[in-house]
């Protein structure tokens, strides 16, 4: 029976249930993080060979000592291993360091302090900078805008991508100078942009000269479940659609080799690039190659990514499966929360009853479990719906997670309850 | 006999002979550059224990395991490590990624976005922003200035440090905003500050009440002649003289141990670092504490460090003493250079004839040598002499350094000569 269905007496009876089941999983006195979307160590040790690489007598490549200074864009070898994977060309590829948030703060940082390749001046001498930001979304992205001052727009999601239609809207606005997005494997939702939608982005006139993509393809090989699913590219879509620049791409092995400790690149057209380059001389002499070349002998090319992936499937999909298996199992018969089922990705995303995820939020720290914070998939921390909660399964083992997971349930339906009965 | 007081006869058939000798080298056809400070395939690979490291086992430290995502301000381990080579507290250090100059570019980079600590404003928002460059000095410093608009000053350099009669001048300019400071075997001098200097720097008044000395370290356990050399440490002499706030220090393995490929850190007061972690918050999730972990299981600490620079040592001094060697044979008896006698850094500083740097650096490069262009020592690469040349010895091997070393002594007499004769 749907909870907003029940009679007044059943629901009564439901929260004491729900009450009495809340404060055994309070005394079992559990201490679970499924906050972010870390990988769990059996992840981490697929990646252990990276520890002894590169070997002494293979630290020179394409004719270059990775141990020395020099070469800014990175080693020709990564820049191809990225340009493979992502389906671009090597002269469209940055690689750098060890964080693709730090290259995608670092444009918008640049963009404040010098302006991008088609700025009529920089940012900061703007009165108004706005961002588009699709809802639900990645908290880090708000977390930049935030720090700069940048007013966020709520799009919101659809199952294609964000909607199209508020999009195009927004950016007849001068001060738009921006959207976010996780095209593939969105976080949270794992929803994959639609191609209309991919080629309603690349076709955007915006007012704002330098209006920018942040291309964040975060989880672009990140498939748990089934094969390598094709994507488009979104330099060649916005290259034909006219407007070479307006999209820098992001992408890194954090979710692939070790997280903060892997490497990173942005892609974009080489005019965004020979702009970009004058500008990071100003900031490094060079990234990490050795790490740069470490990952490239490990997973030499797109193939052995994709095989390298296939492990990691093996250690997420169960985990998925039982988040997706309890909250069919204990939620979906209640009718008061909807989520993905996402096949990649990092991310399950659902929407409780409207008013209940932060109480919910607040149920699962009492008994111990920490989750990512309500609302923090939506710009300034607020869900309007305070609706929204981010189940990232990855980080515990399975047997944990599986006891978080019947916790969340809990606390959902304990949460919803009270709400129901006022 | 010196040059100057050569007649005009003779200084004629010193020009012919200098030709001839200059031809000579020309037809040599060299290929040799000596233009930064990188470090010779030898010293790279006495880190080669590096590439193995961190063990699988040995993932774990601080009860943190380093291939994952977390701890912003880096590994505790490798803060200790910093914090015992800089002599300054655990807490007073960040431990980052590859490039402490991504760090002091960071730290004017948000002064301009945020403000620092004790900013009124943000700098984008001021008409006028200025820095006190200490000259000659690191290229790269200057490089930051410039790529913000920040107006340069220079600050002849005494044999004790900066000349701080001027700076203690200059800083009742409210706009101006810090002093990039090499304080250890300076760039490219290989000066150290004296106490007394350093005295006068932390005991400094600015009108700017977020004047920020930028402490850049780079050189701080670089000795290749004698002992290591006990150094004040900054920011308890800052502290101690009622401005905690005003340094900010940075140092780096990149010339321990693989340029690029090492880890760097800042060190500042508390107040200080708890301001930049709130603004780096926004930026990264964690740097490389993989790299953090590998160094650390290397160099262990300080003493460790100091250990392994006199390796260096054995590998440098040869490479000093052949630039020294050839200088006092061919140079100093025309009387019409001076030169420092480093015993720790990377670079000679030489100062030729007035206006003739330039020439000189032309001759090199057209007899197949590449040196540091002549004037970059100087903010705008403008040195008002055209005297300053920077000898950077470090990356040829031997027998290269010594037949680059010739030609340079054949370009300082032929370019003096030719001055000479007008």
């Amino acid at each position: 029976m749907k909870l907003t269905e029940m009679p007044r007496e059943a629901l009564v009876r439901f929260h004491a249930e729900m009450l009495e089941e809340y404060r055994r999983c309070q005394a079992k006195g559990l201490k679970l993080d499924m906050s972010r979307g870390k990988p769990g160590k059996k992840q981490l040790d697929l990646s252990n060979a990276l520890l002894s690489l590169p070997t002494e007598d293979a630290c020179v490549c394409d004719g270059i000592d990775a141990r020395n200074y020099g070469t800014m864009d990175g080693l020709p070898s990564c820049r191809a291993f990225f340009a493979d994977v992502l389906g671009v060309k090597k002269e469209e590829v940055f690689a750098a360091g060890s964080a693709s948030l730090t290259l995608m703060y670092g444009v918008i940082a640049k963009a404040f302090t010098h302006g991008l390749l088609h700025s009529e001046k920089p940012w900061c001498k703007l009165d108004s900078v706005k961002f588009l930001c699709p809802v639900p979304g990645y908290d880090r992205h708000f977390t930049i805008c935030q720090s700069f001052g940048i007013e966020m727009i709520n799009i919101p999601m659809t199952a294609d991508g964000p909607d199209m239609d508020l999009v195009e809207e927004a950016v007849k606005d001068p001060a738009v100078k921006g959207i976010w997005c996780v095209p593939k494997y969105s976080n949270p939702e794992g929803i994959i942009y639609s191609d209309e939608t991919i080629a309603r982005l690349a076709s955007l006139k915006p007012a704002a000269s330098d209006f920018t993509i942040m291309w964040d393809n975060a989880y672009c090989v990140h498939e748990f479940a089934g094969e390598f699913i094709p994507f488009k590219d979104m330099l060649t879509e916005c290259r034909n659609a006219g407007s070479p620049d307006m999209v820098i791409e992001f992408a890194s092995t954090s979710k692939i080799t070790f997280p903060g400790a892997g490497i990173s690149c942005f892609a974009c057209s080489e005019a965004n690039m020979a702009y970009m380059k004058k500008l990071l001389n100003a900031e490094c002499i060079s990234f990490d190659k050795v790490n740069q070349l470490r990952h490239v002998q490990f997973l030499k090319d797109k193939e052995g990514v994709l095989a390298h992936m296939k492990k990691h499937a093996v250690l997420m999909k169960p985990k998925f499966d039982t988040v997706i298996e309890l909250l069919d199992r204990e939620i979906a018969p209640l009718g008061f929360a909807s989520y993905h089922r996402p096949t990649g990705g990092y991310f399950v995303s659902l929407n409780t009853m409207a008013g209940c995820a932060r109480r919910t939020h607040q149920l699962m720290k009492e008994a111990g479990v920490v989750m990512t914070n309500a609302g923090a998939t939506f710009p300034y921390g607020k869900d309007p719906d305070d609706a929204n909660l981010r189940i990232a399964p990855s980080f515990p083992p399975l047997a944990e997670l599986q006891e978080a997971m019947q916790v969340l349930c809990v606390c959902l339906k304990l949460a919803a309850a009270e709400k129901l009965l006022g």
